[in-house]
């Protein structure tokens, strides 16, 4: 067993992931929203690349839908929710199924087709994550979705951190990009000492989300699994 | 003035390097081979991407060529030399034209056209390296060239020296990746202490090529800066 992680949504490889476990991380923060959503019982998310999208699957269906997200970290006009996870409480979300777009998350959770399972990680769940590939015993690899194509320490951090609770329940292979993700992580268990440098975190902390980054940086706090498969994260 | 990295080869974007200054690491070993054969006299090295290549370019010229390079990591048949910075001595390069082909180094250097000046770096040449770019005083782009289109701890932890070593002379703004590559060299200044985990370093020294290794973690023993230009270094 092996785990690799590529960096960012844009630098995704079809043959990097086929017929391998997924991790998709944007912890800052949309699949700390889906994480949270889904242990608040969202009956199912449906992550969509475009507001256009979104606004399709609600005029085409007669299920009422919740409308989800950000551009420029900001909620979208005429959606229900930002992509702020304090919004997904049990009483907003709970029997409800969300469509949901943001700017880098939904775009790697889309772009992994091909692989064997596409698991939704954050730090939220990071624990739950971890027994889960060692139970499939499949080769790994954790996709950051990144900020805007590029590296982010903010999902790196969160991968290094996975990849130590996998490192506590078995023995695994790591490429060179994994042992680097895994040292900044040892090296920063306060995850707060490192992930300052981030510079989509600083962002955040401009538009004065503080509350949002302290939430998404808590440890093990949900103990579920959401996967996507045939369009819906379940 | 930015600093940004890109992790190996075969995750070179165009519109990444477009009109910047492009540093190429490939520390073990084929950027230490052509810095150590310049700085030995070497009249210039021709990078190219197969054997073939190099086999037709001394083929159809009255010139006298020397061949060298590598695949998994050895001497290809025929050649004059291998990728061991060692056999590059005043005595057996100077006045002499180098075609090199190796698996990472070279595909590297020759995917960057479109960027407005090509360096070659490494560990030995660094802070000359920090010099040349704080003159240019534009964006910077270093490209790892990585080990089979991964990424390689050894050529990561070279990119962090080279920003070290250019935060010394000016104040720059660091990307994500380049803040986590400081990082890394930060807490093993003695880069024996990190790059011993580069999956590539352990392949070098099953071959028993150590010496190879100790040359190249060397650090400014060379004042030169090689730059790729119209199909050659000089």
């Amino acid at each position: 067993m092996k785990i690799d992680i590529i960096i960012s949504a844009d630098d995704i490889k079809k043959e990097k992931i086929e017929n391998k476990i997924v991790v998709v991380i944007d912890m800052l923060r949309a699949t700390s929203v889906i994480v949270t959503a889904m242990n608040n019982g969202c009956k199912g998310v449906i992550p969509v690349l475009t507001v256009d999208d979104a606004s399709e699957i609600v005029k085409n269906s007669k299920e009422e839908f919740m409308l989800g997200g950000e551009r420029n970290a900001l909620k979208i006009e005429g959606f229900h929710y930002s992509n702020s996870p304090l919004e997904y409480t049990r009483k907003s979300i709970e029997g409800k199924t969300l469509v949901m777009t943001t700017t880098n998350g939904t775009k790697a959770i889309k772009g992994c087709s091909g692989a064997s399972n596409i698991l939704i990680g954050a730090m939220l769940n990071a624990k739950a994550i971890a027994s889960r590939i060692v139970s499939l015993n499949k080769d790994v690899v954790i996709v950051n979705a990144g900020t805007y194509g590029e590296f982010s320490i903010d999902d790196f951090l969160c991968s290094g951190y996975i990849i130590d609770c996998v490192l506590k329940l078995v023995e695994i292979e790591l490429t060179d990009i994994s042992v680097t993700s895994h040292y900044i992580y040892k090296n920063n268990e306060d995850i707060h000492n490192f992930i300052k440098y981030a510079n989509h975190y600083k962002t955040i902390m401009q538009l004065g989300l503080s509350s949002d980054l302290e939430y998404c940086c808590q440890k093990d706090t949900i103990d579920i699994v959401p996967e996507y498969k045939d369009g819906t994260i379940l």
